[in-house]
């Protein structure tokens, strides 16, 4: 390749990881609004998050385009192979988690319907948990910094041990007074899309570790798994 | 290209599909045996689903490495790049069906500890109407149909019908023996999973509507969604 051609191709691969630089920015600003929503009882800002998905969505469609062109036209090979790779798989997370944001947007809608319930507290506390790690996780693929990915890695066994005793507090909330139990199951779904935007946090933590070493992060995962995991 | 060209890269993309088409296999057995496991309290079968999940995750990064070489050495164009695409984005779609349904494998294993529950009847009919919607639109992968595509597509409807009823039917038998909260909360993620596997299906059938006319489906989508889906 000549000093031209290099250069084009580091540029082309800059702008792949800015660009999922920029839906990690788009996703964490949709959790974030959500658990606003939530906890606000804020239909209006409910419905922004719904609305906004789209453009997440967009922009993993654009970074698989992006993708595709740099297989064709450059072969890429070894660490830069590795970049557009991750670059592909992290935006897949990122879709995911916004598409999981939007689903608590509007199970926050049915619950603004119902009464407030003092349980609430307890999934913006979860919320607050996922919110940061997943704000770790973007800092660490910012900086290719592998240490901080395994740092937030292992600590996923803490949401999952969050979200058991969550689901166990949630449980005997909706026993002990049935006329919650509506409201109750809407919670219940909304604490499992945490720990799934917890797991996708766990994943890209994963992507950044193969990015950097090449290397998968190991069989064994150091965590204990939520119960049921999905 | 040279004759010999064309014919090795024909065999490249054939290979791709079906080795698709076989991750398709996987995981069609996997939701079987899964609905089983919980219909039959069969906790054998339940731990065979979830060690075999094992199989449907390497197979669907095998399809990424394919796709990459075909990417970087052949560089393809209109229809074979939509071939290479398509693949790689369906098993995306199975890797996570797969998820789905070793998730209901581990919720069947406690849900063997419990009583058996008279409802789990209209978990499993939903269940039996979700595989065949998947065996469908796997049938029109290895068919190239786009006609077929479209029907599963518009069913999805139906399952998220299926999935609304179902929601408030467990809700109901909650209210009305507040003992059976606990399985209950577990029947409603199944639930849940099966409505989601059902999605899956449905975007299977958006990526063949790409892969045969070169267009997406549409952005109106002529069905109802499930009130929360995710």
């Amino acid at each position: 390749m000549t000093d031209h051609t290099v250069k084009a191709f580091t540029e082309e691969l800059d702008a792949l990881t800015q660009e999922v630089a920029r839906m990690g920015g788009l996703a964490e600003i949709a959790i974030k609004d959500s658990l606003n929503a939530v906890s606000r009882r804020d239909t209006e800002l409910a419905q922004a998050v719904i609305a906004r998905d789209a453009r997440i969505d967009a922009e993993q469609r654009d970074v698989e385009k992006r993708a595709i062109r740099v297989f064709a036209l450059r072969q890429p090979m070894a660490s830069d192979l590795r970049v557009v790779l991750t670059a592909w798989r992290i935006a897949g997370e990122l879709e995911r988690v916004g598409d999981l944001a939007k689903n608590i947007a509007k199970r926050s809608l049915i619950l603004s319907q119902g009464e407030p319930m003092e349980v609430i507290k307890s999934v913006e506390r979860m919320g607050r948990i996922v919110l940061s790690h997943i704000q770790q996780v973007l800092d660490a693929y910012a900086n290719k910094d592998v240490q901080s990915a395994i740092v937030v890695w292992r600590a996923d066994d803490n949401i999952d041990a969050h979200y058991n005793s969550l689901f166990r507090e949630l449980l005997t909330y909706m026993i002990e007074d049935p006329r919650t139990i509506s409201s109750g199951a809407h919670l219940l779904f909304i604490a499992k899309n945490l720990e799934r935007i917890g797991d996708h946090g766990t994943n890209i933590a994963e992507h950044i570790h193969f990015l950097v070493t090449g290397e998968d992060i190991g069989t064994e995962r150091p965590r204990g798994e939520a119960e049921t995991d999905d």
